[in-house]
């Protein structure tokens, strides 16, 4: 940030609002105040992101290649534009998606295209004619493949830059098995994927659900996706990894010859991480009233360093400081010296509202003591540490702070749900801001009426059954008074 | 790529083409037969890339990222469209981009947007319109952002892979400054940059040019650009860097209050290194008629290990091989155990064929020996190495075989250059597949038709005056007769 951070004065550092009974003016301070996204660019849904959020996006789309290349997923790209033609083989998909279309039809001075192309609101229709001419045999599969890219749909309700644009950054990860099994152990992994990097990396509490048939991926037989808790006690869905089936293959006409050489459709997942909503999620749920906190994993820096310069010593401040971040760059971590002229407090405010999760200052009493004062943001304690402690320190106090920030998600999360057997109770729970754990008639067939009733009357939506969890349904559904075959969550919803 | 080489019998592993006499068929066939990106998508100039070419491409992304960071940039991302309003606001610029911008003009069922958006050529127009709103003082600046991203231009020329697509890969860098010197000090670290990645990283030999002023970055007062040669003695251009004075600061109302408390306009510049072009450079420059030659800095896997397996001696070999796998990957290389079931010699022409720059061999007698086999494949060249001093070797053998590659490439763009004093030299010079070094009376005007007639005359394009040597005019223009001002390089180019 130092070149521009020279304009410390024109900059406002203080933050303060509360998120909890305030969340939509919270999030859209912030976004400015932080500078995370601008929404004045003209055109709805599309906004720029600068360097701080983009960097901490972009580490966070490393935690997830990390993942999955562990997991024998191969990166590649695909072009954004998909031929009209394609989007329209399997039915239910082009349902689902043409609605939210970007088109392209003209080039340069009023030249017609002979096709429209689509910008991409998501590659299935892409990648699957390609997949076609790449698999021949059973020896090709399973072929786990993944891009990081833009998509984009024009959604019809309100924007919100990272929780809801017109154009999101996401990964998305498409597979194809030789067997039905083979696609489910898929869906089992990316589950597992979503825990580790999503919990485990960005700690954020999740449930995961396997959606209703009337709200699972056009085109596909199932959906499983995770859910988190915003501050205004809504959910939002984070990743999703959906089982195809042969649908798409039979569609795109992806087959092969199996080990007795006769041709059979192949079976497919497609599994869809949002980084740039994530990132939303991920400032929501770890925010205070001061601003960001973000986890130490994913800071753009880790420590900031501010010299306290009084008179004639600063010259040896400046040293001293130096020094220090010498050796936390080279010790690895993401490390940052403010030298710039605002006063410290300035700076302290600046970098604690921009959620950095350590601070280290410095001043002509810690040179004479060989010491340094430590600053954690999470839970903004100081305390004195001797230099030559320090980068022990800060990797020990790093972790210390990436699990408070997940204990405290954590734990607004739990004791959140609630067992409701009736509308009443629902409509309660969903009043309450809770989640309501509630018996249903079935969540396989599509065109129930219950589940509309449930939205009409409670506000609430139906998340689907847990997978993370056994539960057996037990009692009748409260719509239909029907004996019921699922256990389902209910909540308002993002 | 684990899971889906076991189908290796179904793919090519014999590659052999004449790359010098034979440079589209090469370039065209390497393409297709190591899976670097696949014609068949069915859209003029948007080729998907497989994981070969795409992970390669995205490490050549790394080197600039931290060349950039570095030298203090901060990385950011604005939207992939542009409102029309935006793109028309610099004459000159609106008129060099708008005849190959895509249009947005419909969403989903036939939704008319009231202003179209262009899919950005370039994102001068996207960015410089937040720029105004974001600098308001001369503590603002330098402003040194850069964006990785994909860019559409609708080409009229037939495109070919990485080389001319209508969709390609690239990083733009924007930049703001308060004076013009500031600027011009930006152009000039710029090129520095392009040295050190260009050449340095990415072992291409380069030549450094101020580009003519009929041949600039519309809107910008100077272009200084790259040129490589090619296999079949074309240049093609490489990151060029672009002095915007303060035409688009005019234009964008980017304006700031500086020490006086005085407004004035800001100076700009901008530099864009394509990185899916310098990838087509690469392979062409590199590879040799048995394939690809990757650097080692570069190449996905940087070493690819084959047991040699005979009979009962199976399980032995492979776990030998596996523990070197995991020596090397913990050594930080990038390193691949091909253990599906081909044949090693298949194997071998196979990573000979996708440029892997080591090869290690391990059998039974490896074992006894304590020792493997390794193979580079630059020279084509084998020898055997003790076990214990493996990870040493691989690291000097990398180095070594850059090295190699970079010298190989630089003594062919060495000695190319030939004085030419008349049209007929310079004729003679294109015919040669030669570079001619030429005077000429001034690449400062627009509007002259030396230029016109030398290349309608020798079917050469003037490239521009060295700037990274120092060369003084001498002679008389070979079309007019004037006194000439420059020394100009004119060349067959893409």
């Amino acid at each position: 940030m130092s070149s521009s951070d020279k304009n410390k004065e024109s900059k406002q550092a203080i933050f303060h609002i509360n998120k909890e009974e305030n969340f939509p003016d919270w999030f859209g301070e912030i976004c400015r105040v932080a500078e995370l996204a601008d929404i004045r660019y003209g055109v709805k849904g599309f906004t720029p992101f600068p360097p701080w959020s983009y960097m901490t996006m972009d580490i966070m789309f490393d935690f997830y290649d990390t993942a999955l290349k562990r997991k024998r997923h191969l990166p590649m790209l695909f072009p954004t534009v998909i031929p009209e033609g394609n989007l329209t083989k399997e039915t239910e998909h082009v349902e689902g998606f043409t609605p939210s279309v970007f088109w392209i039809g003209e080039i340069g001075d009023g030249e017609k295209l002979e096709e429209r192309l689509a910008l991409r609101p998501t590659s299935e229709t892409a990648i699957y004619p390609m997949y076609s001419l790449w698999i021949r045999s059973w020896r090709d599969m399973p072929l786990k493949r993944y891009q990081r890219c833009s998509v984009f749909r024009s959604e019809i309700k309100s924007t919100r830059p990272f929780l809801r644009g017109r154009e999101f950054l996401w990964i998305e990860s498409h597979n194809v098995f030789t067997t039905h099994e083979g696609a489910l152990a898929q869906v089992m992994e990316d589950i597992e994927t979503t825990k580790e990097v999503v919990t485990g990396d960005y700690g954020l509490p999740i449930m995961v659900f396997k959606r209703t048939q009337w709200d699972k991926f056009p085109g596909g037989l199932n959906t499983y996706a995770a859910d988190t808790l915003m501050p205004d006690g809504k959910v939002i869905q984070l990743p999703s990894t959906h089982d195809l089936g042969d649908n798409f293959a039979r569609a795109f006409d992806i087959k092969y010859l199996n080990e007795n050489n006769e041709t059979a459709y192949a079976w497919q997942t497609c599994y869809g991480p949002a980084v740039s909503r994530m990132f939303g999620a991920l400032i929501s749920v770890h925010g205070d009233d001061k601003g960001l906190r973000l986890p130490f994993k994913l800071a753009p820096y880790q420590v900031v360093i501010i010299p306290i310069i009084k008179g004639k010593n600063a010259d040896a401040v400046l040293e001293y400081c130096k020094k220090i971040e010498q050796t936390l760059d080279k010790a690895g971590f993401r490390v940052h010296l403010d030298d710039c002229d605002a006063t410290p407090g300035w700076k302290y405010n600046y970098w604690e509202m921009k959620g950095v999760p350590i601070r280290v200052e410095a001043g002509p009493r810690d040179i004479k003591e060989e010491q340094v004062v430590v600053f954690r943001r999470d839970i903004m304690k100081r305390e004195s540490v001797a230099l030559k402690d320090l980068k022990k320190h800060i990797k020990a106090l790093g972790k210390e702070i990436d699990q408070t920030l997940k204990s405290q998600a954590e734990a607004k999360f739990e004791g959140l749900v609630v067992d409701a057997d009736t509308i009443g109770q629902i409509e309660d729970a969903m009043d309450k801001g809770k989640i309501a754990r509630t018996p249903l008639c079935t969540i396989e067939m599509e065109g129930l009426s219950c589940d509309e009733e449930i939205k009409d009357k409670t506000g609430g939506e139906i998340r689907g059954t847990r997978i993370d969890i056994d539960e057996k349904a037990d009692g009748v559904c409260p719509v239909c008074g029907k004996v019921a075959q699922d256990i389902v969550y209910v909540a308002r919803s993002y």
